[in-house]
């Protein structure tokens, strides 16, 4: 049985991440790929939607620029032929403070011939915001449950 | 062949929000029952994790307190036996204030015998805190990237 594309795009993420080794993760992206990594842009600009080959590798550059990853558990998995969804807690370092950042987040991806073209990640934005800030950002109740 | 444990939950869950109607999602909740929307509790006290049946009703009944589903969009979606993972697009209606919330959502559901026994679920909760605030947070840029 052939390993899923996912693991191998995991490994080379994480070697490109935490040890600039670009090579790997290079050769796992489709010249086609759509990507996002929703949340706020104007505080970190490598999120958000990129389309291309190019334009992904960038974003990678920047996230081995900004982060290490310490540990990750993935908490929800599935996986189909050609694509995964999974539910992960990521342990980072941010660089340039050397503050810890625990983040959960999501992801869908979708393969082709071994190859990424598409990703989509969601993570839980406010609470990056506030790791990131180093405060809480004082919140206001919003409902009518009592 | 039977239909998706998940269009069932998913249709229930709906009819429960917006028109308040609860037996069909009752049935189709397990007892032992684990529940979780991340995000910030401060603001939204029925987000958070919950365990068991009840808990999850009061959250269900909290939601329908709060808010209308006007549409929402499965982005990605992918279905095991008993397990579904789906990135979705929503568009609120905040009943206390009527304003329009657009919300994206990632959302890991697990089932036994037709029944929720596992939901995980995500949202871009930066997004939604300055959506329910009315105006944006200021952030500063947080990057080492030129």
């Amino acid at each position: 049985m052939t390993e899923h594309s996912l693991w191998r795009f995991s490994r080379a993420l994480h070697r490109a991440i935490n040890d600039r080794h670009f090579e790997d993760i290079e050769a796992l992206i489709d010249e086609d790929v759509e990507w996002a990594i929703y949340g706020p842009i104007d505080m970190f600009p490598f999120l958000g939607a990129r389309q291309g080959k190019e334009a992904v590798l960038e974003v990678i550059h920047q996230l081995a620029d900004n982060f290490r990853v310490r540990r990750f558990d993935r908490e929800s998995i599935m996986l189909g032929v050609d694509s995964a969804a999974s539910m992960l807690r990521y342990s980072l370092t941010a660089l340039d403070s050397d503050k810890p950042i625990s983040l959960r987040v999501a992801q869908f991806a979708q393969f082709r011939a071994g190859k990424l073209i598409g990703m989509r990640v969601l993570v839980d934005s406010f609470d990056l915001v506030e790791q990131a800030l180093g405060r809480a950002i004082h919140l206001p109740r919003m409902t009518s449950v009592g």
